[in-house]
């Protein structure tokens, strides 16, 4: 095998997601001792400014933190960049444009790919994700492109997702907290949700595959963070095409 | 609070254990919000040559290549130097001149200083660690000048410890891999040990405080991990001063 490239995370939104995400990277890296690992470069950087405030227009871009990030890994050696982040994907452009010539690997397509491979029939999805997220139409646009419909909670329920979200980044995700994400992903099932897309990166601490079951059928939970850490780890491992193409 | 200063980890020896520092290290920090966090910048570099092989003269130094990363690392912004490997310490003063002005916190002093402060009337511990970190004799040296004797496993017994370390760099830990190593534990503390440290960053993996129990009573266990935790912290967030003095 030639080196594998050195993968570049442009991280801390928030940290947990950023441990979550390079604890699994370094699971599911094949290796019987420690050289045979993949280089990780990580920024967790967690003063970028709220993405979600941001995207509502009411606080500062996280662009250009995002952009300044993208630089210093490069310059440090990254040769791939990941973020692992799906509101900042708001701003991907800022991080592609400070990073020519080094391939971005988007979390969105990631996670929609790993969604229509999982679930090749699927019409309906249902959207876990921050505000920002759902009103940037970061998944919305992507899976309407592949003919799949993007389902939402209702405003009410909207705001128990984002509790459970931020209950995690200020560390304290409670049972009462699951129950009520669960509560929500089971009413997007009603709704027509045939799979359920874990689309911010705190949400895989709260809600796994298995603890929605509708009609006696375990629904489907496609996971971001699993998603970005197939397709980084196939990236970082295959040919330059592979992962310029990406 | 002033700004708090950002930390440099050197990384990747191995990649389970730099993931386990940072998910502490984020799980020990108190914050209600993504920016009460502390910036983390980690050089996750697996391909360090293997730090027993070089004490033990029959492998080429990791030296080099933890001034590279020291050296990165401050470029980046760093402004404060961990290094999440017992074994690693033996070549600290590499790091140290790489980085002249920038604290470089030791694992070996915060876990004996860890132990003082949890057993003060400590006569004997029983130390669990790599063939590198012990022939160096990183703690037993630290610990003698407390007034400490420092209790080692035998030679077939360190093959057990051993064999448990490299389990866990091949993602490989089992149940018996436990068992056996409780068992050395066990020994050491037959043999006069009133204290235990997992003076290897792989070993909270393996080994906890509460699963060693001599005649009643939970022998303590001190974790090198979390040491360095705690005085990453708290050099992070404290005065220069004691950054630079510590």
């Amino acid at each position: 095998m030639s080196r594998a490239r050195t993968i570049g995370v442009i991280g801390g939104m928030g940290p947990e997601a950023t441990v979550d995400f390079f604890a699994k990277l370094v699971s599911a890296t094949p290796a019987t001792r420690d050289q045979d690992h993949l280089r990780v470069l990580i920024d967790n950087d967690p003063s970028v400014p709220d993405r979600n405030a941001a995207i509502a227009g009411e606080g500062p871009s996280p662009a250009p933190r995002l952009a300044l990030m993208a630089r210093g890994l490069v310059a440090a050696g990254a040769e791939l960049l990941v973020m692992p982040c799906n509101g900042a994907h708001a701003f991907a452009d800022a991080v592609r444009e400070a990073a020519p010539g080094v391939p971005f690997l988007s979390l969105i397509d990631a996670t929609v790919a790993a969604t229509l491979a999982r679930t090749p029939d699927v019409r309906a999805v249902g959207l876990l994700a921050t505000d920002g997220t759902l009103s940037a139409r970061l998944y919305h646009d992507a899976f309407e492109r592949a003919g799949v419909a993007a389902l939402t909670p209702s405003e009410i329920e909207q705001r128990t997702v984002m509790a459970a979200i931020y209950a995690v980044k200020a560390g304290a995700a409670s049972e009462e907290r699951r129950a009520a994400l669960r509560a929500v992903a089971e009413r997007l099932c009603q709704a027509g949700a045939e799979a359920l897309i874990n689309a911010c990166t705190e949400l895989p601490l709260l809600l796994r595959e298995g603890e929605v079951v509708m009609s006696g059928e375990v629904v489907p939970v496609i996971d971001s963070t699993d998603a970005l850490v197939r397709e980084t780890l196939a990236a970082a491992r295959g040919p330059a095409e592979a992962a310029r193409d990406a």
